[in-house]
């Protein structure tokens, strides 16, 4: 495609420049967010709920672009285990990505702006960075402390970053399917998605916003990320060897299997409403989350202010991404430090992406933690 | 690069055309081949040894284009494990591959032919094809019966052939790291690879031998497959989170990371030595890769010729990529033919590349197993 769709979001501007990890600042960032439900009058029932990589705002309501329900619709919502009939659920497009908030495609408008998108001008962001911007969200709408942070995969290191750097503003931190630190596969994944997307001569350093988009880039990217995010005995399940439209091999290069031709919807789909850079940028944020080196080297002095919040924990059996072993090297820091902490494996054929996908047992666990 | 460098290599025309599963002949096939130690006078001491799918004949010697010792230097030669001083070793490459036999970078002299390298005009070829080559090889070279077949991986997977479809061509099969059937991960993670090749603009629709080579595609495919090769732990130890001749992280997008420096590394040296449409057809080669199915359905079927073969299989516990439990189902196939059969799950860091490396354990299965 020529160039993604603009669309009108909700956002707001942060009132001062937003000092980044690297020790730039950047100004005039705007970040893009939706809500459900109420605040109540002593706004005591705020839940923020962050999003995963390729995640955004629209967590309970339909999609601008694709037209699709909210990610989380079946956890989020009236009477759902995350009740908006009770609570104020903010959900915010994190900094660097493409739904509203600034990131790389957004003009550069500051001092020394060049008047045209960022490209890869743009800072390189961490995941303490996307909770900073939150965090300045929520002042400007007046929420001192939340009930409770959430989030799965990358939302859930955001998670991690918030209880470790901003204590005193979560009572309950809820982290899914996820990890305190990116290990070198993971990091090797990226990497492959970022030299795909690098490789395609659309790209053009990353200044291809008044141009062709890098799409061919960026879908085998998403197609090499989605093989990730889903187990071995998933993809048996549900596609085997079983082929596409066909009785028998086409002794040809077409997607002779049906598996192929998921990845490649996959990816043509991914790659119509994502904007490359911010995918460029989000994937080195993960890959930078390491949140004992932040702190001294040791992720128990992480959660040294965090010892009256509550904490909970969910993995699933069959996350090869982020593994139950990474999630229990979290528990046993909070252990240390004495944190309230609950632990459980849940056991779902889906592997990283049950998070998102019809896992009862969750529902069961986040109502629970909630309240 | 232009073009891969032009080498001469040792090789040998089959006389008539090669049936193939798809139905076409293919006419003017040639075979390169190495071979090691001296043909016993009654010719009862040849092994032929069957590489992967991103190696060669340069088995036990130096790589005419890298200088490199032979793959598999440290199991092949006097003395060693598969003994040069008693057999008569053979390696061949593959139909399709690019180091001298025919492949889809050869000149198209056949009925019709073009006069120009075949591309895409290749026909897709498939494991028991690779075989048939092989077989037909050793015709000429007047070898009935070979002391044994041995293969890793895809080397693997033509052992398990040449079982199922010559069963009176060798006594003995060493089949390693490797399984009957490949897997819709395995089919995803080529179809990656696959994807970014044919999205690089010099791939051409094949078409590119006379110009610039799909140099970035062909290195992304080969990152996304490495990563496979390895595991997790492997990767942790080898690399972890270090970085890469720097003390802070860059906030840019440099190989920050070891692992990220590594990755690229293997991706431009492959894309060095091997031809990018070859990688599409062995690859495709891999994926319609299914013995039972060959053979109605039933793998034990496929074995019904094979009661007096010898087998022995080795599996390593940090393989990801074709597991102990595939290898199991092979074994469980052959025990319900009742053939003589030993299987051994060897303990090793190296993932999938443990086939390839220094496990002094296999050493001693690989000997005692030939004799």
């Amino acid at each position: 495609m020529a160039s993604k769709s603009p669309i009108s979001v909700r956002k707001q501007a942060l009132p001062d420049p937003l000092e980044l990890d690297s020790g730039r600042a950047l100004a005039g960032v705007e970040i893009a967010f939706e809500t459900y439900g109420e605040l109540a009058a002593d706004k005591s029932n705020a839940i923020l709920v962050f999003h995963a990589l390729t995640g955004d705002q629209f967590l309970a309501s339909e999609h601008p672009l694709t037209g699709k329900p909210g990610w989380w619709a079946r956890m989020v919502g009236p009477g759902k285990p995350i009740d908006t009939d009770r609570f104020y659920v903010i959900c915010a497009n994190v900094l660097g990505s493409c739904l509203g908030s600034t990131g790389p495609a957004s003009i550069n408008m500051g001092d020394g702006g060049t008047g045209v998108p960022y490209g890869m001008e743009f800072p390189v962001i961490t995941i303490r960075d996307m909770v900073r911007a939150q965090m300045r969200l929520l002042d400007v709408l007046g929420i001192e402390t939340l009930h409770a942070v959430v989030g799965g995969s990358m939302g859930g290191m955001q998670a991690l970053s918030c209880a470790a750097n901003f204590p005193d503003r979560t009572d309950r931190v809820l982290a899914i399917a996820t990890t305190a630190r990116h290990s070198a596969q993971n990091i090797a994944f990226h990497e492959v998605g970022r030299q795909a997307i690098m490789a395609d001569p659309n790209w053009q350093g990353g200044a291809y916003y008044d141009g062709s988009t890098p799409d061919k880039g960026l879908s085998v990217a998403r197609m090499a990320a989605h093989i990730t995010y889903l187990s071995e005995a998933g993809l048996t399940e549900k596609f085997g060897r079983r082929l596409q439209d066909r009785d028998a091999k086409s002794f040809g290069f077409d997607a002779d299997f049906q598996v192929e031709s998921y990845l490649r919807y996959q990816g043509i789909s991914f790659s119509d409403r994502f904007d490359a850079n911010s995918y460029l940028y989000i994937t080195r944020a993960m890959d930078y989350f390491d949140l004992a080196e932040e702190h001294g080297g040791r992720l128990s002095q992480a959660f040294a202010g965090a010892r009256n919040t509550r904490f909970c924990f969910v993995s699933f059996d069959t996350d090869w991404l982020y593994t139950t072993a990474d999630m229990r090297e979290i528990v046993h820091a909070l252990n240390a430090v004495a944190a309230p902490v609950s632990f459980v494996e849940l056991s779902a054929p889906f592997g990283h992406d049950s998070f998102l996908l019809d896992v009862p047992p969750l529902d069961r666990v986040v109502k629970g933690f909630i309240g």
